[in-house]
Parts: C-alpha cells; structure tokens; sequence
C-alpha cells in the first residue's frame, strides 16, 4: 500500500497556462488575465498599509472583506464567504456538499479544474455535453441527479452566457446544489446574484482576478444562503485568507468606478478583436468574457497555437474534441491585440507563401 | 437529505482563538503570536514592489520561496511545497494520504484542527494521550495502525519537545506518513529536517507564523520525501500563494539573522516567565515552544482566564480534562509579560482579601 490515496496517486492535477518569466518578451493572451492594472487605491494599500500588524493572525472570516460585499451588492455578511480565489471556493463546496462516490455534474466543455476536484474528492463527474452552438441545455441540466451542479457562466473557455433568469429557473428545478461560477461576470450584461439571493440550494463565485485585475491576489468571493456560507466555513482552514488580501481586496471591491472603465475598455475591444479575427477566416464563438473561443482558418489549432507563439504571441490551446480546431484568446490592450493581429496576418501570409 | 454531508453537518468546526479589535488596548497572550515585528526586509519589499504585478497570476509553486528554502535548509526544491499556513498543507496531507474510514493518529492533548480535519474527511481520529509529564509514548504511537500520525514538536498547547533522534526512529518504525508539525520547532534546541530528509514517509511541516512574526502572511512550508511533496501539490489549488506571500515570505525566509536574534529574545523571556510564574505558585510545564502552559494556583483555570481577562490581559484555556486546571500564556515582550505578572500578583492579593 502506497502513502498516497489511490485516487490521488492515479490523478494527474489540474494544469495551469503558461506563466513566461516576467521579463519575458511575450503577448500574454493565455490566461484570462486583464490587461490593465489594478486599482490605484490598492498599489495605495500595499504601499501605506503599516505592515507590522502582520505580526498577528489575520480575521478568520474576512469580515472587512465581507462588509464590503454585503454593502456594494445588498445582501447580508452573514451570505459572503472569501477564498483564496474562486478555486478555493470550488475545494470547499466539494468538500463541504459531495461525498466520496457522490456525483458532481457540469456542462461540457468548461473549466478542466471541475473534474480534478471531483478525482480528489473520489466522486463521480457527471459531464453533459453543449449544444454545437456551445448553449447549456438546460432541461436535462435540471434534472440531472447530482449532489453539485457547476455551471461557469459565462462559461469559460466558450464565453456563452446564460441570462440570469433562465439561472433562476435552473436552480429552481435542479434538486442539489447549484454552483454558479461567475468568475467573468463582471464583463457580461448581468450577474445571477440579485435572482438568486433567496433560493437556499444556490451558491455564486466572483473572483478579483479578472475584472479587478488581482489574479496575483488570489482572493474569491462565494455568495449564497446563509446555510450553505456555514457549510463552506466549518470546512475552510482558519485563517484562509492574508491580511494583505483583505486590505487590497476591500480597496478593491470600495473602487468599483475603476473596474467597471477598465472592463468597458475590454469589452469594446473584445468587439473590435472579433470582428477583426472575423474578418481574418476565424469563426468566433459570441462571448461575455474577456476572451474568445475561435475556429482557426484550417482547422489545425495546435499549428496556430505553435505558429503564434513563435511570434512571441501566447494563447490557449486544448488537444480535445470540440476545443482542437481552436484557440482561447485573451482580450488585450489596443496595442497587444494589434500585435496578435498581426501575427495572424503574418502567419496567413507564409501559408500561402 | 440536506445540501451539506452528513459529517459536515453535525460537526462545529475549529475555534481560533480570539482576535481582539486593533484598537483594543489589550496585552494579547492567547494565539501564540511573536511578540517583535516581522523583519525590516519583509517590510521594505511589502512598501517598494511595484505591486502591478499583482494583475498576472503568481508562480503556481511558489519557487522563488522553495529555492531559498531548499539552499537555506540545504535540501531539494523538489522537497518543499508552500501553503497558506501550515493549517493548509495539514488539509492538504489528509487529503492525499487519508480515505473515508481511515485513520489519523496523534498524542493528546495537543493541537485541536487534527481531530476537525478527521471529521471533515470522515476519517477516524486515534488518540494517544500523553504520560502525565505530557511526554509521547513513543512505543506505542510507532506501532499505532493509521494512514497518517501528526506529531506535533515541541507540542501544542503542552511545549514538551521530543529530539530529533526520538522523532527519527518513530519515522522508521511507524508504517504510515509521520507528519512532524515544527511550527515551534525554532524555539527548540533542534529540527528533525536534517535527520529525516532520506525518509520515504515524512514530512516536515514549518510556518512563518511564530519565529518569523508572519502569523498574518499565511506561509507555511512542508519539507519532505519528493513523492509526497508531488502528493500534496496535486491536491492544492492551482495558485494556492498570493505573489505577496511569495514575495515576502521569500525576503523573511532570507533574513535568518533577524528572526534568530527575535527568537533569542523571546527564549530569553520563556525562561525568566516561567522562573517568576513558579514563584507565584504557578506550576510550569517545561517548554521548548514560545508559550507556557501552566497550572494556576488553586486549579480553576477559567477563573484566572476571566481574572486576566478583566486585567486586560489575553491567555488561553480550555475546558478539557488535564486542561481545565491550566493557561497557555504566550511568551511576550518583557513589558508585555511584566503586565502580566502585576496582573498575577493582584489576582492573588484579590483572592486573599
């Protein structure tokens, strides 16, 4: 018998994108990351904050953090829990909700984190394909019979997105939990929260890694029933987050004039970048995030993926079904989109040459 | 059947100790923290990073942090992950290495997040106690039958240290994965690390929580055999460090003159705390830690934790069999610790009178 869990000696893990060393030559357009800085008001924090009171431990809950939320989003403290991103969130509620042999259920394809929690957890993943357009659907979602349904909306790494009511209904009908991963929601027309906010078995992730431009801070904020915040806590470690993360994150969250420009910066270069991509022969995938799904000219997606990067150009690629014929583009600045574009040019032009 | 499982449900969680308000004019003795601020170094790079940086995701393992572990403790980096605490990486080791229905041993009384992480896996907690000099047995715990023994060294809350030759042979004897807990251990005459690092079943795990004055930074280091290490990284989430904890706790982990000399200091104080405490009439268990857990006068621990409480000064207790007549006082500054004597020695006239 091994040291390991079985289990977990036969997982391979999730695998992160590419981070190039940060004094690397490239166009990072490979992990969803904003392009833009974060809040002046938090480079502030980090730089007048007296750090002695490092010395102590932080608060347990975050509450700083919390009253933020409960404030900015009208709803109770006693319904906001933090994490050390969206990811820590997800540990929790599998851990807190689903059983070793019990089943966790998502639309495919979506974030490949879903089925290695379920692999650690020793559960089952229940996977129920989209449509070709990539729509969830939702009737047979409904009734899938699942401890957790994770539905990622917008979905990454597609961009669809489901409109909050038809979430509503969603979590209505389905007889477990409900995770809405609305990591991106801050780049699509509206979020879940304000449907959802009385329904017990529903559960919101927002993250400050996209919008808020903090992915280096790690922090996740999970909204739901104050039953099922109380679940995620007794399962947490006690002090999860830093008091760095509740400082910059509370700054953060107060400076939402900020975020809410630098998001309509990328959205109306997520529209110029897709219709030039368009333009180009790609097919791309309508999206409410900050990044497009698109079908290369050809079809061959890893050649393209390998062919951009040698133009110092990094996007995401996926050697499966569905997802090989593309390339996951994170939105850039003006500027970072232009170089990907011309790359793109380039890379057509030696095609044919 | 309810949205949490059954063991999450009917459990109550880990009660950290308390955090007073910031404001509070408090002397705070109750959470082990080190009494002195965090290194000058820490400080500098928290005001002068260019915190931008904080836009991209961190380094998922955190190797800036490993490669100064791996030259300063002069080990492999391939044998050395990081965590948000060392409450992480003890979440992390039972995860990997423990399945429903399996069992976690320890000796008792010692830290109180072992059991919780028991009942939140669903695994079978094996308590050992203690002699009554709250010494391990060794014998037996060697031949206990778990997936997993967590020995705490020196222990919490009690400060018996075992050495490093003890702690080797219960490696090679007991059959499961030890998990020595050093978060004391720099308050000790000595580490297990260099002793064990050629085990197949051991890990080391440090914090920056007590020597290094860090308890709010979150730092925690697990040291061990690679093929464990690679166990625990595959079940933490993906970027478990913020690039603050990485970045400062690299500066921290640097700066080993500065915490040796805080260290110093508070041994220093351990020893004349405990010589003043004895004399008035206090009975000191012997301590290789930065606290002192002490039987109060009389035998009602409660009654000297609310006297104190109402001095202004904060301690521990626990109303638990071997515990209920006794304090943990964290070592302080010397004022710190002078108040707390004056807050003694008024107790006792108070009693008297």
């Amino acid at each position: 018998m091994g040291y390991l869990r079985d289990n977990i000696e036969a997982m391979t893990g999730y695998t992160p994108g590419e981070q190039p060393p940060a004094d690397a030559c490239v166009v990072k357009l490979n992990t969803n990351e904003n392009p833009y800085p974060p809040s002046p008001k938090v480079l502030k924090v980090l730089r007048d904050t007296d750090w002695v009171i490092l010395r102590k431990y932080p608060d347990p809950m975050a509450n700083r953090v919390r009253q933020v939320v409960a404030r900015e989003w009208r709803i109770g403290r006693e319904q906001v829990l933090c994490g050390n991103g969206s990811d820590e969130l997800l540990t929790l509620v599998v851990r807190a909700c689903v059983g070793g042999g019990d089943a966790i259920a998502y639309p495919t394809p979506t974030y490949s984190l879903y089925p290695v929690l379920a692999e650690i957890q020793g559960a089952r993943s229940v996977e129920v394909p989209t449509r070709a357009d990539f729509s969830p659907p939702l009737e047979e979602l409904a009734a899938v019979r699942a401890r957790l349904l994770i539905f990622c909306n917008p979905n990454a790494p597609t961009g669809f997105w489901t409109p909050p009511e038809d979430v509503a209904r969603l979590a209505d009908r389905f007889k477990g939990v409900l995770v809405v991963d609305e990591a991106y929601a801050d780049f699509a027309p509206a979020s879940a929260i304000p449907l959802l906010k009385d329904k017990l078995n529903v559960l919101v992730f927002r993250t400050l890694s996209k919008s808020y431009s903090l992915a280096g801070l790690r922090l996740g904020l999970a909204v739901g029933a104050p039953g099922l915040i109380a679940g995620l806590a007794k399962v947490k470690d006690s002090y999860n987050l830093d008091a760095v993360q509740i400082e910059a994150g509370a700054a953060a969250l107060e400076d939402r004039a900020y975020t809410a420009a630098m998001v309509e910066k990328v959205r109306a270069e997520r529209k110029r970048l897709a219709g030039r991509l368009e333009a180009l022969g790609f097919a791309v995938v309508p999206s409410q995030a900050n990044f497009l799904l698109a079908a290369v000219p050809g079809g061959d997606g890893r050649a393209w993926y390998e062919g951009l990067k040698a133009h110092g150009i990094l996007v995401r690629y996926w050697n499966q079904p569905r997802l090989d014929d593309k390339l996951r583009i994170t939105v850039g600045t003006p500027e970072g989109n232009d170089r990907l574009l011309d790359a793109v040019e380039a890379l057509i032009k030696e095609a044919k040459a």
